[in-house]
């Protein structure tokens, strides 16, 4: 079967009246579709459509095969200081983020420092949202999320570790400094990305189904033998945040995960920093001034430009605020017909 | 000049007491000395000649340089609830690390978690140390340190960024599981060894003069444009792991340390989390024990084993205890004559 490449590009306001609208259908209430919805269409309108409108349709399938429950929210389990245990209850994903992330504030508000661990919770789209989140907020932020088994540790063939995405955040100026990055070298979206288009990887992406490390995306799709960013520094990197997160919420590890029938009741952690309680608190926009600068200057391959993790997504909103955003025509009619 | 490679094997009671002698002349008080010497034969016991015996010298350099101030010791700067700062005053690295480490630990203990900022340190040698001296007093530990700009922004030329090794460990059982990851795939110290040795390196580590990805250890040395992890996402992290470390402690940046004469004043950040505090604190060893065995299930490749970070760690202890700590005869000399 061929698959429908055309496009089409819909508005923000009505990409994102449509989620609500889908949403509302499912049974969300008011305020909470429209929190739901705002995640969607921002990560949609900043160019992460894999974790926003190509999600979508996923998103309202779990919700009605039941391992997402729109109506639950999270609930404290134990807290000690600035560190605190709270089960997601399979709430949404991104509904359950932002609240950890918010509560995650508060508590560094009050300590200089919040950890909230969240067992129990489903996917939380993309990682940077919360990122931004905090970052607007003037918090550093640091989080992570396990997730169902996809890449085989470094020296094996079979998936048993996450590619569990590490974000890393921090306020410059009226934007951020956002680092959202999986431990795969690419995601399984990207491959299919490559594979339909038939373009060769521009690195190295796994393994063939003989062993060879390859730029193929098709090969390592038959393969699933995606690489660890860094090889075997990647797959430590990943087991390590699927350790951290599972132990610290209390809640079930990527090997636990796996053994269900889909991929929910995640592990998460919100780590966020009071930037405005550290006693330098107004020299820091100097700082990030002076490392920015010098990282601009830095001399780029012939043909290559160099940009901060986050730099470019102003650009991409202001593009697709005013062209609409991309999406192809298969999956926005199939986000129509939810609503 | 030929390189003289002949080893020696040098018994560990005998490497640390020349430690202890060369410390001890420098002037170092006998404490500071014997907890100093330790960090150094501890690291070269385990394996990690690079953090260990192989830079005593450059570390007794150091201190006759200036660089090092062995009689100085972190000061508060500023605090607010777990989170600290403080001034390094140019101490001694593996000393100042290990205040901050055990300093975020009595602050985890209160507050279930510390984060100690460290400005103006020095090279902590071996942060894995640090690792295992949170974890095996029941502390995960995620620290990091920045250094002087050793690797090019991904599609640049010139280094701009530090390798930045970042530390994540967690007690298991007697053990630890302790991740020791700089971001550049192979650290100029395992590039002169393949170099030296004239063999390849296993995986590609960086660029050629001609801008070609290659696995040949001289070309790498001769371009100095060794490759990030992961291309980009390496990149990324060390860009925002320097940026933390600088803000977080009010040092300097990998931008600011790189305009010296030489690598000192580092920004390091140690956070522990005190897991007894966590309510299934009971549950934990059998959390971390079915993720270790489903990752020891894995499917290794032909002629491969798979382990977590950290496992061989006990192993190369005992064996070098067994028969002694290699190390170039040529360094042994040199070390001898600083006693």
């Amino acid at each position: 079967m061929e698959k429908d490449l055309s496009f089409v590009r819909i508005p923000y306001a009505d990409m994102y009246d449509t989620f609500l609208s889908a949403l509302q259908k499912v049974g969300f209430t008011d305020d909470r579709a429209a929190k739901c919805a705002e995640v969607f269409a921002v990560n949609s309108v900043e160019g992460i459509y894999t974790h926003g409108i190509n999600r979508f349709p996923r998103f309202i399938s779990y919700i009605k095969q039941g391992y997402i429950r729109i109506d639950q929210v999270p609930a404290l389990k134990s807290g000690f200081g600035a560190v605190e245990q709270w089960d997601g209850n399979l709430g949404p994903g991104p509904l359950n983020a932002l609240h950890a992330c918010d509560r995650s504030m508060e508590v560094a508000q009050q300590n200089g420092i919040g950890c909230i661990a969240l067992a129990n919770t489903n996917h939380w789209m993309r990682g940077g949202y919360y990122g931004w989140h905090a970052a607007k907020r003037g918090f550093a932020f640091i989080g992570w999320t396990n997730t169902i088994a996809n890449m085989p540790v470094w020296g094996a063939v079979d998936p048993r570790l996450g590619n569990n995405p590490l974000v890393i955040a921090i306020p410059y100026k009226d934007h951020a400094i956002v680092l959202d990055m999986a431990m795969s070298q690419y995601s399984y979206g990207a491959l299919d990305q490559y594979s339909t288009r038939g373009q060769s990887l521009p690195v190295p992406g796994g393994y063939d189904e003989q062993g060879h490390l390859t730029q193929d995306a098709s090969a390592i799709m038959a393969s699933r033998r995606v690489l660890p960013i860094g090889y075997w520094k990647g797959s430590g990197l990943s087991l390590l945040l699927d350790i951290l997160a599972a132990v610290l919420s209390g809640g079930l590890s990527t090997q636990a995960i796996t053994k269900q029938e889909a991929e929910h009741s995640l592990s998460q952690i919100f780590i966020t920093i009071d930037l405005s309680r550290l006693n330098h608190f107004p020299g820091i926009a100097g700082t990030l001034d002076t490392i920015i600068q010098d990282y601009h200057d830095s001399h780029p391959e012939p043909g290559k430009e160099v940009h901060y993790p986050g730099e470019h997504v102003n650009k991409i909103r202001e593009a697709n605020l005013k062209a609409g955003i991309p999406v192809a025509r298969k999956i926005w009619n199939e986000i129509l017909s939810l609503r």
